[in-house]
């Protein structure tokens, strides 16, 4: 760790540019107090949000500290105050820290990832290796580390993290950037106005940012954010904003939201001022209009009019300016938020809450384009999606972003490791057919965003489960977990969860505030509930739960309360849009929170999922049965339900092989050649868990 | 126009490089028989074909020669033997020798096409433009001009194009190279391994050979031929070939075919070999597994095992390969030739004689991986679909090769141009939806390949209607014309053509041979016309006639005989195979040759193609019904049938816009919702020649 001492000679370092230190002087004594003083004691220049004091420490603060954000109606609870206990996401938590993170580690030191920083300091010889933004594949892998010490210490974990961290901050130069790519010959490419667009250093430093603040959060070690802080003080702003300064995009969106939680953390206004500075666009680079739109960067953020382009960056941006936006409230952002978010939610985002229907540009397709078998869907996209609802249900507590939020998390995002937390999948297809060669889960990927994105997701997600709010506590998702923390009153409560939750609805919630008090329990009624909950506190029923709503239930609330929750966990079989030509005449099953699939290995000899004679029965009298499956595939539901085989009935060929095209015949010439098979769906998180093998989610209807 | 002692002096420079003189020289005195001398008289060096000494001249040489080609079952005619009368074709070829290429030619020159050669030779200031492939734009549009001028002298175009190639020629460097872009600082790059792979080089010089070609058989003036024969035999040929010659590859195909058809007419046994070498792949130079693939060069050609990569450079290799085969009848290539045929058309082939399913790489697909919307199938793609089965056909007279070749022809290449001849399809999908924003026809494209290479292909029209074999005539397309050529036994024949095809099925077809004689009239029964062909010869039945076959009338034929055919042109839905998941559940409505396609303009107003909710009605009792409208679209037959639109079952929404997802409904409670409309269909070629509009193919089938 570097002492102070020498990280004020760094300052000084920097400060000593004549051509930038009129700009850093005027805000030299803000920033040296946020460097020099307890983060959290920094004046903050907005209206502190009312009792938030309490969570000023870093201990106390969320996956966002929204304490103080003026225009969050919902506050995070610490990662550390939620405990996810033996259930559904606890086997993928501990999948995550117990063999992903460690073998990532492995394999980002075998790619040489780490002694890309180890070469800077004369450790090792390698050359660099990878792509510009490789340096953020380190400090996601490292947040991931961090957000799991939010849970509590792991020694030897920790250690290596905190090792790495000492590598990463001894390679930061004296004027405060730190980036391994843009360095030696390529020293003269930062910053330019192409290499804004292309080059990643903003990227890189957005990871930076979150991965320092994550760890300062796991463990008040500021060394890591110190040296995030000097790059952003040091190097960024003396040097780029407004003329007079140089230009600055984010030619890959993400320094916003690290810039906005970096202000949330230090108070310093620069840090919220840059980051909408960046999200407004600077007309000085000019960037051509298709990249404008790959990039999500160039217009400013309030003149966009639809989701579209690079769908991790859309969505990096778009977190950025709800990020924005809960500290400014501007109306603007507010407006555009929503424009973009229907645009996404309803027309271009995939049941299974993936994002990206085109692999060209790994970018959003036009309204209604939505293939399956070509679906881009990466994984980053549907962490992306996660991430930007997170901040919008902050805003507004509203259910249909936590509906968004849900889909992508259990499915577009949980496909996105395998059972055994060692292979990823980068695109996530809503059909799939191996026959063309390609491998859907691999260890590592040369852009290895995915899979240290995909842990930091999971190791944080106990942050997730709940927020408060003035006047009481929202719970967002169900599975089996206590909660230990307070209200925004001070007063201790407790939550316990106790559930099969997804793969059947009850949902037990014990109750227990520090003494009795009145607050407001806000209790998530998914969307795909229908009309079929049941609430009950302490044996009496509830009414007017709604789906797609926080169903509020205010009472005196006692130590011993109990809320008993029963949702309708059912097979049902969803439509499309009809502007969708991909899933024309066909469903798409959900049980629950999970989207199901077919795949070929569970089905009977004579279905071919790749031949389109196979359709799920949908008329009256056919019905799912769920079979509990504890054996299989880390532990399931399957669902079976009648299908239907017509025999193929191909073109006629005069020999060679059948004719691609020929005489149609009509249905019921089929329907005679057609018989039952028993068709068996899986979740589609645990898909490709096993030997290549077709997969559909999207299923044709028979309709004879 | 070069005098023959300047040309010979380019061919002694090049002789004086001591590093190739003894190659060149071992095949010195052939080549430069064959350049001096009578390229007709230059003896072949493998056993001539019987009979074809009378194709011998320039003028009497179809569009391809195959006189001699021993493997060659059927010989072309030359396109000055057919004279295409008014009628279907006439009005395409009519648009594209009066618009298209004039109007061509004027924005080569405003695209600086032109200037690229003038400023070689201090003619122009303008700066290099275009990519690496630029010239042969210049080449196919002159070519173009050469097929038109093969039926019959045009001055002005004349003069246009023969002032052109003396720019070309005069560009020639001392050592027969010819190329506008590598030359000066880029002269470096030329022929490198990875310029071969990626430089075109060899592409635009396969094209100036075509070009010659097609030049010298219209015009019998050879300067242009000449030049491109001192780039094979001064340049290529002594320089680059097997060992110890450097390493030689084509990048994009085009050369091979292009050789082979120099050495048809030269007899320079040099140029047949140097196409198979090129063919067999040249394994010093590593190309990459996937560069391999989609550059469709790397491995020997008859390692190839499936149709796959860049759809054009696949068409251009395989017809050069069935050239090659057309020459040595080597028995390998005869077997890949058929793998490769089998894998597009029962697999990777557009129901428009279509190819390239994927704008990524503009390359195929997998097998049945043929989705519509997104379809690539580039112009060009089709074209060489034309060509391939062009070769094949001539190898075997088997029709099945031309039911491949009149499907592209009369669709997914004559969709290429539009009606007025100024505007073209780069691609060619079978499903549109301009709200993406995407201008399907355009004058011009920064890779102009498709537009010149739809004229070349419509100005040689003409020889694609019949060919001779030794025991007769073939007539492979129908439309109003008169052929006036002869049998391979010297004896005057003149065919004429009495039809309104492909609008209605009546074909007269009246045969006057120069005295009575016995031959074989091989009439084309298409594929498309089932059992229902009849045939008569003056007034009595001939049987026989079976779809998918030629009919062999043997007679002793006498001037004034008379054949009389009545094809069944009615509109037939076709299925595809199953496998081909975007077409499930649709048809494709195909009448004669035509495939048939909906456009939204001519739709009723509760019609929304963009919208799943239309079907069309195909249950017993409903008909197509037929309207001639020589009025609307160039003149055209436009069906009609019932269709059926169900109320749109959009999942239900809380306000905003229409869901994305929701609870499916059953089939029986939309069929309540739904009416009949009045669909109309026209033919594809004839699509996007009015306002943008949504277009499709295949539409959903109705089945209650």
């Amino acid at each position: 760790m570097l002492k102070d001492i020498t990280r004020r000679q760094f300052v000084a370092s920097a400060l000593s540019s004549a051509a930038i230190s009129s700009l850093a002087l005027s805000n030299g004594s803000a920033a040296n107090a946020a460097i020099a003083g307890d983060l959290t004691s920094s004046p903050r220049q907005d209206a502190a949000a009312p009792g938030a004091d309490q969570f000023s420490s870093w201990h106390d603060q969320g996956v966002l500290n929204l304490a103080k954000s003026p225009y969050a109606k919902l506050h995070s609870v610490p990662v550390r105050a939620v405990t996810i206990e033996t259930g559904f996401w606890s086997a993928r938590r501990d999948a995550t820290v117990a063999q992903s993170i460690p073998t990532m580690h492995d394999l980002l030191e075998s790619h040489g990832r780490m002694d890309n920083f180890r070469r800077l300091v004369g450790k090792s010889n390698a050359p660099q290796v990878g792509a510009v933004y490789s340096d953020s594949d380190v400090y996601k892998w490292t947040e991931a580390v961090a957000f799991t010490l939010q849970s509590g210490d792991r020694p030897e974990l920790h250690k290596t993290a905190s090792d790495i961290i000492d590598l990463v901050v001894s390679v930061q130069q004296p004027n405060g950037y730190l980036n391994t790519y843009f360095v030696g010959d390529r020293a003269a490419l930062s910053m330019t106005p192409e290499t804004q667009q292309s080059g990643h250093e903003l990227y890189c430093l957005g990871h930076m940012l979150q991965g320092a603040i994550a760890y300062y959060r796991a463990t008040g070690d500021r060394k890591w954010l110190d040296a995030g802080i000097r790059m952003v003080n040091d190097f960024l702003l003396p040097s780029y904003g407004p003329a007079p300064k140089l230009p600055i995009i984010a030619g890959h969106p993400e320094i916003e939201m690290s810039l906005v939680e970096l202000y949330r953390l230090t108070g310093d206004k620069r840090h919220l001022d840059l980051a909408g500075y960046i999200l407004g666009g600077d007309a000085r680079i000019h960037v051509p209009p298709q990249a404008n739109i790959y990039l999500f960067c160039g217009t400013p953020f309030t003149e966009r009019t639809q989701i579209e382009g690079h769908a991790v960056r859309a969505m990096y941006a778009c977190s950025g300016a709800a990020d924005y936006y809960l500290e400014t409230g501007d109306p603007a952002y507010w407006k555009t938020l929503n424009v973009l978010w229907n645009s996404m939610a309803g027309s271009k985002m995939y049941v299974t809450g993936g994002l990206g229907a085109r692999a060209q540009g790994e970018s959003f397709g036009a309204a209604y384009d939505l293939p399956n078998a070509s679906a881009y869907a990466e994984t980053c996209a549907a962490i992306g999606n996660v991430m930007w609802n997170w901040r919008l249900l902050a805003a507004t507590g509203d259910a249909k972003f936590t509906d968004v939020l849900e889909r992508a998390l259990y499915n577009g995002v949980n496909s996105g490791m395998s059972l055994s937390g060692t292979l990823y999948c980068y695109t996530n297809p809503l059909a799939f057919d191996p026959s063309a060669g390609i491998t859907i889960r691999n260890p590592w990927y040369s852009t290895d965003c995915c899979p240290p994105n995909f842990e930091r997701t999971m190791a944080s997600l106990p942050g997730y489960f709940y927020s408060t709010a003035s006047d009481g506590l929202y719970v967002h998702l169900y599975d089996n977990s206590t909660l230990d923390w307070h209200l925004e009153d001070g007063t201790g409560l407790k939550v316990t969860q106790k559930t099969n939750m997804p793969w059947d609805g009850d949902v037990e919630i014990t109750v227990a505030p520090a003494q009795p008090t009145d607050f407001t329990f806000y209790l998530r009624i998914p969307g795909w509930a229908g009309d079929g909950t049941r609430v009950a506190v302490n044996g009496k029923p509830v009414t007017g739960a709604m789906a797609g709503t926080y169903l509020p239930i205010h009472r005196h609330w006692a130590s011993g309360d109990v809320i008993q929750v029963r949702f309708p966990i059912t097979p049902q079989p969803l439509s499309a849009n009809p502007h969708v030509a991909d899933d024309e005449g066909r469903v798409a099953i959900q049980r629950g929170p999970l989207v199901y699939c077919l795949e070929q290995l569970d089905q009977p000899t004579d279905v071919d999922l790749t031949d389109n004679s196979l359709a799920v029965r949908m008329k009256p009298g056919a019905e799912f049965t769920s079979e509990v499956r504890e054996d299989f595939l880390g532990g399931i539901v399957v669902l079976h339900r009648d299908g239907v085989v017509t025999e193929s009935h191909s073109p006629a060929s005069k020999g060679g092989p059948a004719a691609l095209y020929g005489p149609y015949q009509d249905q019921e010439a089929n329907s005679r050649n057609s018989h039952t098979v028993q068709l068996t769906f899986i979740p589609y998180y645990a898909w490709a868990n096993r030997e290549p093998s077709p997969m559909e989610v999207w299923t044709p209807v028979a309709k004879v």
